[in-house]
This record gives C-alpha cells, structure tokens and sequence, in this order.
C-alpha cells in the first residue's frame, strides 16, 4: 500500500472511530462534520474524500455495533445446552442487555433514514440480514415442517416484537420498566409465541 | 371570554393545526417555528406565548393524534361480537392500520423526545395511559385470575411486541413488508401470545 493510500485508510477509521464516540455520547444528533474533522485533524471538506457522505459515515458505524450485536449473541447462544425455546428467550434477553448496555449506538441503528429517495447499501442489508440467523436456525430446529420463507417470516415478526419490548421498555416511553422487569417480560413473550405458534402448527 | 382571550385560543388552536399540518407532511425535522408563524400571522417570538416550547406544541399534536387514535380503535372493537382474543388481533391490525394512515403523526409520537432533564406532563401521560384500556379490557377477560397489575404489564408488553411489528414493518427496516402480509402476521403472532399465555396461566 502506497504511503497515501496508508494514510487515507487510517484517517477513514480515526473518522469512523470519532462518529461512534459522538454518536454513543450523544446519539445521532450530536454527530456534526465539523466537530470529527478537528478531532481527527483535516479539513472540512476533507471528511467527504474519506465517506461518501454521512450516510455512509453513520452505516460505518451501524457496521461495528452490528459486527458486536452479532458476537454478543453468539456468546449468549454458546452458553448452554438450551433447548431450540429456550435459545430463542436467551437470545431475546441478550439482545435486550446489548441495547441497555449501548443505548445511543443501538438506537441510530433504528433512528438513522437514509436521505430522500437514496436506498440503504446492498452491503449494510447484508449485514443486517446476516444476524437474523440467531432467531433463524432454531425457528427451523422448531418447526421443521415450515418453509425456509415462511421460518423468515417467523424470525422477522419474532425479532420486530422483542425489538419493540425492548425499544419502548428502553425508552421509558409510557412508564419506566426497571431492566429486570424488562428481561422477565420478554421472556413471557417469547415464550408464549414460541408456545403459541407451536400449539397453531399441530 | 374577552377579545383578547378569543383571539389567543384561537391564535393558539391556529398553531396546533399549522404545526400538525407540518408534521404529517414531513416528520418532526420539518417543524420550523418561523414557518409556523408566518403560517398563522404571527410573529416569531409570539409563539411561545400561545405554547410553553416546542414540547408543548408538539405534545398538543400528539395529544390530537391519540383522539384520533382512540376513536379508530374504539370503531374497530363495536364491529363485532368476537372473543377476547379476537378482540386483540382486531385492535391490534386496527392499530397497525392507523399507523399507515396516519405515518409520520403516528411516528412523532414515538419520535418526540423530552428537552434533557424535563419530564412528560401528566396530562400527557395520562392520556397515553387512557388508550391502554383497549388492551386491558379483554386482557381482563382473558385472565380472570390476574392481578390488575399482571395484566397491566401484559397490556404494555403485548403493545410493545405489536408495535414493534408495525414500526419496523412500516419503516420499511430489514426487508419492506407489504401492509396486508403485516396485517397477516400481526394476526399471527397476537393469537400465538394469546394462546401461548392461556397455555401458561392453566
């Protein structure tokens, strides 16, 4: 690599590196172009020779609180010897604690819109998708009368759920729930549409 | 009331409409107080003395929005005679419906974050919490043996679950889900919940 080309590549992490600071201290809000070029030391301008735009800055970092989501819940998984329920309900809890534990930078996952018209990256969908395996492989191990769609359709319903537990439980949008009451909740729930949807597929 | 009065209630109701205009058409983001009030033919600094802040203004639209809200909801149930359970799925799709009717007011609901260190007002709270009856009530009927306080808790976490499903299905988040393939699923996982709880409460 060409010293420049060097260069380039470590003023583009230093600049992702700066954003996931702003953005896990004060969520996407915060994040202002002017303030990471002087924290990394270039221009203005400069900071879009190195992303293409804040979209593309913010999805950077999505990237590596994704990369970290995905190896929490594989400790979670790795844990025990659950049945396929059970690992639904500790990946259901993980996910919650990982969200509680990285607030901001769980939350601009969600926050973030792409600009007007502007369709979000094949890559950063990959991404996403790629994590949908932890509800995935044991919905299959479940229902393995299900078609691989119809199990995705499950996972994402699944996932959109719990997502929405844990956002508003998180949010302390209409009344607080203390972080246990939080984890015990969602453990009924999934549990009850691990249960439900058993009893429907006899 | 005195002119003067007149005209601030009306100046006042003016704004709420500008500003509930504003946000149906482009979100939160848009909502300009210079915009609002050229819109009603004030000057700039004369809105805050029709609302408190922004929060106020917002929350006041918020407050229409739940109105709305409620009498849909309230539409959806008197349609028919069904069980409990049915009475669920219904409220639950019906709120699924709104929210695509009414996206972005539906979306500042959730969106609208408090000034740092202030609380929500009560009224405010209040109403919010007046909306839960929909889901208490046939909860209640559901599960005669719990507390108030259970099915409280199951009210907000079968809200949470259920708008979850709506919120990253509308938003479009993870693969777009045509509205009638939501409305399905939402059918699904509210009558597996429902089940699955009546298997655990036996």
């Amino acid at each position: 690599m060409s010293k420049t080309l060097e260069r380039h590549a470590k003023l583009r992490d230093a600049l992702i590196l700066a954003a996931e600071r702003s953005i896990a201290a004060g969520g996407l809000g915060a994040l202002k172009t002017r303030e990471l070029a002087r924290e990394i030391g270039c221009a203005n301008g400069a900071v879009y020779n190195l992303v293409e735009d804040m979209d593309e800055l913010i999805l950077r970092v999505g990237s590596r609180t994704l990369g970290r989501l995905d190896a929490f819940l594989t400790a979670a998984e790795s844990e025990s010897s659950a049945s396929s329920g059970e690992r639904l309900v500790r990946i259901a809890i993980a996910y919650c604690d990982f969200a509680a534990q990285n607030f901001e930078l769980w939350r601009a996952l969600f926050e973030h819109r792409m600009q007007r018209g502007k369709p979000t990256p094949d890559w950063a969908i990959g991404e996403q998708m790629e994590l949908f395996r932890h509800i995935y492989r044991p919905l299959a191990t479940l229902f393995p009368k299900k078609s691989a769609q119809e199990i995705s359709v499950t996972a994402r319903s699944l996932f959109s759920a719990v997502h929405g537990m844990v956002a508003l439980g998180l949010e302390q949008k209409l009344i607080a729930v203390p972080l246990d009451a939080l984890r015990t909740e969602i453990s009924i729930i999934v549990k009850a549409i691990v249960n439900g949807l058993a009893l429907e597929a006899q």
